[in-house]
């Protein structure tokens, strides 16, 4: 594997989708990751853009072909990210970004432990219940799960390698950067050049 | 310890000094650590801003003391870091860099194992070779010793965090920035707010 695998997930209302979409338009070197779903398709959706949207028997012939990195339920619909596509990107030298959920994440550091695991953050409880509520596009019970939900990822924060706070955007986008950048720079991944260059 | 702590290292010749010095005058907030030593002043130095020059008898009534949080003897002469000023500094919260030689990294790395170790890294033993010729302070002799001292360094390198590659000095200087904006982000050191503030 050549580029670089990061893996950007946190709870729901933290901004990760955000946070990514910036990057990337930015950086457009880097592959985002385009999952597939079982949900329905909101306003701002678009096929193939936001998400690959499928149906369920889809959905499950994916999985019994291994055709997902990983895949998880949440809040009742199925989200998956297509192997084939990633594993191209990665072989080929592209860092790629996979924007999913904690459930994936973890599936995903299970194969790829040497993937790089991002937990986007609020920068408070306040903050994340009001940007939950502002959300606007879901019913109160589905505002209420979707709290519940993503309280309950927390305590998962510390198997993920970094804390991305999202206080403001640009400052967000800022930080992923420099997490991408720094991580070329990691030991592990450069000790094959030394080795050759210098200890031949 | 509040700030954290950059030791930034490699073969001489790989440019460390020059990184560092134009790190800290990009960022003044960062506390660049001054090194005593027992060499001979160069042209280019001033007695308080690249090292505080010391003679034999002062260094090692130092050492007696524990006042170095390293200390090696390097071509016939002793180099230092002295404690209370990092101390101080990482206490007040401030990042601080250590620009020293890989002896010294060692010996700081096994008391701050959660410091971040950097080294520095020439694009080629080509290059490197080039660098230490083109400096011209040095005799033959001494030049042939700090190449022969330089290769042996590379053998190390595995135990540092980060590679830092400088093929271009403003290249080399925003991977740095990258390397410490980034380890900001890095989950020990967040770990403490986020169960302060979501898991309390």
């Amino acid at each position: 594997m050549k580029g670089n695998l990061f893996v950007v997930s946190g709870p729901s209302g933290a901004g990760k989708g955000t946070i990514c979409k910036a990057y990337v338009e930015k950086h457009p070197e880097v592959y985002l990751s385009i999952s597939a779903t079982t949900r329905k398709p909101r306003a701002e959706d678009a096929d193939g853009v936001t998400y690959f949207f499928i149906d369920e028997d889809q959905f499950r012939a994916g999985i019994a072909k291994d055709a997902f990195l990983e895949h998880a339920v949440y809040c009742d619909n199925y989200y998956g990210t297509p192997k084939e596509p990633v594993m191209k990107q990665l072989e080929a030298g592209r860092d790629v970004i996979l924007e999913i959920e904690s459930d994936g994440a973890m599936q995903v550091r299970s194969h790829f432990p040497e993937g790089v695991f991002i937990f986007v953050c609020p920068p408070s409880i306040e903050e994340l219940n009001r940007r939950l509520e502002g959300r606007g596009s879901e019913t109160p019970e589905e505002i209420q799960a979707r709290l519940e939900k993503a309280k309950s990822e927390f305590p998962r924060a510390k198997k993920y390698n970094y804390m991305l706070m999202n206080d403001d955007v640009d400052a967000a986008v800022q930080r992923l950067e420099a997490i991408i950048a720094a991580e070329k720079c990691y030991m592990p991944r450069n000790i094959e050049f030394i080795n050759k260059e210098f200890l031949k």
